[in-house]
């Protein structure tokens, strides 16, 4: 399988290059009868397309889906769901200084080592441009999935930890400024840091930490798909991804268990909740979340030595848009993710 | 899916609870013609099982392999390699203890609530024993690969870490302490550590770090089955696993792309590695690592609060063996895993 | 899964209604480097389409295929291939007639079981339009297995059948007539037939015979997923297919051993080819060859009892086009998921 | 994959030669809760076993069924189910005359060919020993589905056919006599010919029909996944079949629309069936009724020609066990195959 699909029942096949006509999808497995509202998706569509603040270059792009089939009289179908995102910017780019060139730390020297060649335009299918069609297929998944709420937001940048526990944020303010940080002292000193390295021509990478609320017990299966190494995987299939943790994570493994193990209350729920909401791989009914480290982007405006297809390496600035850190667009990311494997659990699970 | 298979081309799917008749699976697309070294499959074998020194309950448990088929005058014949592993301990512990009860932090609670009921002898599908399987399969993976080196070791045990980087470290001497830390002092540290949980009755986690080498240029898939997302949900498919990261890793997060970029040497290899022998999800010849989190087991030997399933709280003291830290236990566990997902894109990569 | 995938790793999946925006799909799979021919598709696909011929209904229907990923330069990248096919003739149909009605034969009835509720514009998902999208995926297939030969062509039409052996036929002329019957005499009483049948206002059926030349031996895998498995598959997901036989067939169960079995030539190849191309389910080398039978479609001219969704037993007249028999139209279908089927077997022989 | 699965939710996936150690398999995915009958299952491994009657050779072969996994207090427990049948032969007989050697329309050259080598002994994977596996799963998805009434009988056998409607048949008779024909008289005759054919040492074919009841509406997934389309695809998979229809099946192509519609009774039925149950590739809630045509088994007692492994023509004989006609043993292949079939598409439609 060449990887372009994720998920069993609820399925998402993706195709597209950044700089080519469209990107789009099929998201097959769908049930039948979900009243959508398109609105809801255009608004995670805006979320996640660039240039939505001054922390990173301005630019048009709307992003508009068409759905082209499985929906009728606004209601899903049952049948599969292919729609697209038509790309705009196509022949606006010159791409003729990375054609012979391999970028550093992108994908480009080895899409060219395994396929012989590539679309050298603007990273190909390798762009995070393909992160939209996620998003479409996230946004209907959420839908799908009324009850539960999923919240991802940014809980550092570069070197700027928000330490505060989620417990203690109010998520309705991580849309209220441009680092989608819902402390907003935070959020204050994160913007300030991004614009300096911003002025630099540089990237910074950060975290996206999401918590997903009124998850039914029984999610995940064991024994290798257990529900959070669904939940990694779909993390670290995103762009710039280098690490996941869930529950204690890391800092778990220098506990002791008569410190890290939830003890019960007699409803099922238990006290504490370093177990992150998953025991042996399924939801227990309790909070889910996650954290999932971004290292800075590999474009940078600043000159770096690059390889060329001949073997000579040759200094390369970067061109075109400037994100110096995407850590904040990743977010509405995260969420689709979450909500698509959640979307293929709860289905799985319908067959018990 | 009920998710008891691994890999698309070379598929693993285990059956078997940790108190019943036996354990096992079937290994599905292995080439034709490997030559098997049985006995490699066996060091592996004791590798992964308990009772290994001193640190732990001395418990004699053979987890000798049967073969079934697939193999003939010693060979793979392409055909499916059914095998099981008998279990000798079926009838000799007494469970009495956690049939209605559901012990903190471990699966019991959603096992029942998801399927009705549950084999409660030894936590059944959800004990680590499972893993055994697992080890069969990765032991025959590593032989289909044969210029492909894996190493994992323990680099942490609670708070003890060992941060020597992987380079400078000697793999030989991984097996030669019964923690599996190359550096023997650490080794000793923790090993010390260990003891002094034991007999506190109380449990401890750490990181196991893994590296590969000589992997060619080219496996892994875009997009959504990047190498180190498919690694990562092999990693957290291991029982207690927390978390995962690779190359930077979560400290990446905090650097900026000046910094992070690997720049390329005139033959393709790069002169840092941040990027952890992965670029856009596909591996680009340069080594692999990763490390991977362990929480501490929930069974400890104080006497903590669990639920019944009527809804009381009562007491519970753990029975039986008691292993204060299965981290080292875990080490062959994560090469199997490890072994396994590269032997699947392997095969992947040459249908180009 | 919902089914709208074919293959494992030659992957295809459609979208699309016959009368929503546009039909489409992904082909996820295919090697990199494959030169396209683009005017070949186009004749696959005007092979495909309605009116092509005095004896059915004429409709101008372009089936322009727009490939909008996955091909750069005219090569093929590796990367998924994203393609539609825009509806023209979505708004111009009523179907006010079959909005509440259950046609006979048809399948409005089970997906408004099935889903709730239906696209009752034309067919909706269960529309034969849907085939389109797998000739532009078969097309593909072709031009990836240049040296495989497929040619399919109709051998009944009705009560009137060719009976001549196809080694016996002359395949460049199955394109000279209508019918799509190498054999020109049994073809013009085929037409004349069909002419009859249209001007009843009725419809009749057929067979398409296909034969499969230069396969190489090894295709297929044994247990489940042999090679005329698929293939029987593969031809059974065609609408309006109802049975499908490969080498000797139906016929093969009242011969007897000493007169089925192909005996061998020094070379590996078989003196008779009763089995059709296929040992075990692997490909043998010699000329494959099956046969599908189509029932007549259910939409006729005439009128018939329907049945409403308030258990009321209506009168109904088919409406709009008249195909009397879409036989002729299947062959190019047939074609392609013979194409599919090798196309995705051939990826996997190349993982031994 | 290499083939060896059956199903995505109800998921066989089987292993072992003719002459190995033991056959077994693993079924992933059957529901919790399902209290086994364990002498049904016997009765059926019965059925299929060679040797039980006159025109069989005799032979002792108990195939009994050792479960090791997935059940707990006679229940399912929603884990996977491990089986194994151990193989009491394996070290019996003398291979030494197909050792290098090619039996006519056997698959011992294609694995030769695919594989380099072949595990000879008797068949090996390709024997249709393997359908054992297939008879367990198939059992256990009888049991899973109590409701619906699977019965296959042997309606011809060579040139001798039962031409009479499943419906006017007392299936209560099908085990009545050896060759599972329902109809006495016609089961005498079929007797008679296998009788003479053994006496001939030649081998015939035959064709098994299969009639299921009381199937709900909606089982079946548009578009290549059809609920005829799996049934077909499964019934090709059992060793020797030749061809599959359903409903009017080939004799339908012969028909007009006006003759084939089915039409509607007020509650949904239909007044006849030509469809088999299934239209649109969706269960109806009529009966689905298909035939299987089965070849003649190639080893014959007869002197043939065969190829050997350095180019030679050379003759052989038959050597062992005589199966002049296997169509009876293949009814509760049929039966089991249908039965996974089922399964797996009743969990699927438990998920919309």
């Amino acid at each position: 399988m060449a990887g372009n699909s994720y998920g069993t029942l609820y399925r998402v096949t993706t195709f597209g290059e950044s700089h080519g006509e469209a990107l789009g999808g099929i998201i097959d497995g769908c049930p039948s009868g979900i009243e959508l509202d398109f609105e809801a998706i255009e608004v995670e569509m805006s979320r996640r397309k660039p240039g939505q603040s001054a922390i990173v270059t301005q630019r048009k792009e709307p992003d508009a889906v068409q759905f082209l089939s499985g929906i009728f009289e606004g209601k899903t179908t049952g049948t599969p769901i292919g729609f697209i995102i038509p790309n705009t910017n196509q022949k606006s780019d010159d791409y003729s200084h990375i054609k012979d060139n391999y970028r550093p730390s992108h994908a480009d020297y080895v899409y060219d080592q395994k396929y012989g060649f590539r679309d050298y335009r603007g990273g190909g299918r390798s762009s995070a441009r393909e992160t939209a069609s996620r998003v479409v297929a996230g946004a209907i998944a959420k839908q799908m999935l009324p009850e539960i709420k999923i919240n991802a937001y940014v809980s550092s940048v570069g070197p700027i930890h928000l330490d505060t526990p989620y417990q203690d944020l109010d998520f309705s303010k991580i849309e209220s400024n441009p680092v989608r940080c819902p402390d907003e002292k935070s959020a204050a000193i994160m913007e300030e840091y991004i614009r300096d390295i911003r002025k630099q021509g540089d990237t910074v990478g950060g975290v996206v930490s999401c918590v997903i609320q009124n998850v039914p017990v029984g999610l995940g299966e064991p024994v290798f798909d257990k529900l959070h190494a669904e939940l990694g995987k779909a993390m670290l299939s995103i762009n710039a991804v280098k690490g996941f943790e869930y529950g204690s994570g890391f800092s778990g493994s220098e506990m002791k268990g008569s410190e890290h193990n939830d003890l019960y209350n007699p409803d099922g729920t238990t006290k504490t909740n370093l177990s992150g909401g998953i025991q042996g791989g399924i939801s227990n009914g309790m909070d889910i979340y996650f954290r999932v480290a971004f290292k800075p982007v590999a474009t940078i405006m600043q000159t770096q030595d690059s390889l060329d297809n001949k073997g000579n390496i040759t200094p390369m600035t970067g061109k075109g848009r400037h994100d110096p850190c995407v850590v904040p667009r990743a977010v509405p990311i995260v969420e689709a993710m979450a909500a698509i494997v959640l979307a293929d659990f709860y289905l799985i699970n319908k067959t018990y």
